[in-house]
């Protein structure tokens, strides 16, 4: 089928190839087209016959054949806020807004209610996957009216593996399913992360790439990311050359709001979060409090910083 | 090659079949003879040419033909510790003894010192697998001397899937790497679980099992632990049937002290260890006092307990 696109970069261009193009193995055969609005698209959709980028979203919407279909694969927030703004106006009754981001799902369960006031579709398809999805497929969580889905499924069913994607919920159940997966994600990330920290302070000498690619063959902790980590341990054994900073960019902070809110305990899930919140502020307030109290009843001596870094607003990054 | 086996249950009892009939789908071939001692083996093992049941220790070393290798597949601690005493006994200078289980990698250090003091070897070989072993294989991280590891290769060949064993270093280290697996493992757990308790009791009516499946296929979270919940849940969606009182064999306490040892943050490793100690309280003391305490400041209700479940000991439970 006929599918607009809306953000063609290193994601959203994959998902554009493995759809027109199919997966570079050739197991997938694509054979969709797609009309993409994008300001910077991925270099390999150049020349690509069933690939037509446009330069704005008026001649997307202009270039799709009623009823259309619209994915828009941008950064969560104010970026999916204005361009799915902009669609609604665009578009006409009985087209669809699909959003594959990563948004949080209150804000898709707003913005089905607002499409579905001018009889437009919305549904919320949570997307993981990453970089090998183009090879592999798409996990896929999509929320929304069953009826959209089923319209919209020649293209799920290309873009997953087999049994890859399904309907899991109205309006912001796919979004809220993908939050909660990269919430898991911040804790299976630290708990392996803390493992190999340990092995590798130990006293045995250790060669903790050997063991990642030991505990990937056979043994009860072996998953996918244990195969990331895998590779990147191979490339360089200690990561000297990564600085130990780790991003975050919302879900984790919204599966905890969501366990707040729900009563759950999810100690591991919230301790994962605010590692990264630790590896992001190696001068952080609460050591240096710790540190001043021991000095204060203790006598204890404090390490003075020798150069301050912190900033004329407070901050100390 | 011939072994001596002591401990022939429900791991080391699969153990010894995958060494001598092989796999169940004949992939892999075994060939192997084992001396088995054992007070209650493992049916299948049974009328199997190549597996000889003997009900001594004495009778199971003069069985082997020198250099005799043991492998001892018992519960960590007191049985461990008796068995490779006896051992120590009755074998003779040359000959290995094997620890398959979870012991501590101290008491490994140790009892291969007690053995090189004889003349005898001594190899520390974490054992992960389950029981799916049999059918995929054993990941093995052996610690000791070369010498006898590559006496002992044709066994772990045997045993492991393809690159699924190593030796990671010296007398000790393999029980330290296989202890950190299951530290990690424990951490991948509570991730896990926290998740789908978080998406259980959403406002969205989620099917869980639905989920687990989804994320096995594409999702960056999917592992082998991932495929066995999509299968408990296969069974019953809400595990009703499964009291939430979650065990623990000792190797997260020590991989907690460990990380202390080494100084090594390990908040999500020890959050999950807490998290299991937890489940096997309901009537925890600190939330007890917490309670107390908001009625002593705040004159909040505090709920009594109808019937206390409280022992002569002091202990709830």
């Amino acid at each position: 089928m006929q599918l607009g696109f809306v953000g063609l970069g290193r994601m959203g261009g994959n998902m554009a190839l493995r759809l027109t193009v199919g997966s570079p193995d050739g197991k997938v055969k694509g054979g969709h087209a797609v009309v993409g609005f994008a300001k910077d698209p991925n270099p390999d959709l150049v020349g690509v016959e069933a690939v037509t980028i446009v330069d704005t979203l008026d001649a997307m919407v202009a270039a799709l054949v009623p009823p259309r279909a619209v994915w828009v694969m941008v950064p969560a927030g104010t970026a999916t806020e204005s361009v799915i703004t902009e669609l609604a106006k665009l578009l006409q009754p009985g087209d669809m807004v699909i959003d594959g981001g990563n948004s949080f799902y209150k804000d898709s369960i707003r913005r089905a209610e607002g499409l579905q006031s001018r009889e437009m579709g919305f549904l919320d398809i949570g997307t993981s996957g990453g970089i090998w999805g183009r090879e592999i497929g798409y996990c896929m969580m999509a929320g929304g009216d069953p009826r959209y889905i089923a319209q919209l499924k020649p293209i799920l069913d290309t873009l997953a593996p087999a049994g890859g994607w399904a309907h899991v919920g109205p309006s912001g159940a796919g979004h809220f399913v993908k939050m909660i997966h990269n919430g898991v994600e911040y804790g299976l990330m630290e708990a392996y992360g803390e493992g190999f920290e340990i092995l590798y302070k130990s006293q045995f000498g250790l060669n903790i790439h050997q063991i990642a690619q030991l505990w990937n063959r056979g043994s009860v902790v072996r998953s996918w990311l244990l195969e990331l980590g895998e590779a990147a341990l191979a490339r360089e054994n200690s990561l000297q050359s990564i600085q130990p900073w780790v991003e975050d960019s919302g879900e984790g902070r919204w599966t905890v709001a969501a366990a707040i809110e729900e009563g759950v305990p999810s100690p591991v899930i919230a301790a994962s979060l605010f590692a990264r919140f630790a590896s992001r502020d190696p001068y952080n307030f609460s050591a240096r409090f710790a540190a001043a109290l021991r000095n204060e009843f203790g006598g204890h001596a404090v390490k003075k910083v020798e150069e301050p870094k912190i900033q004329s607003d407070g901050s100390t990054q």
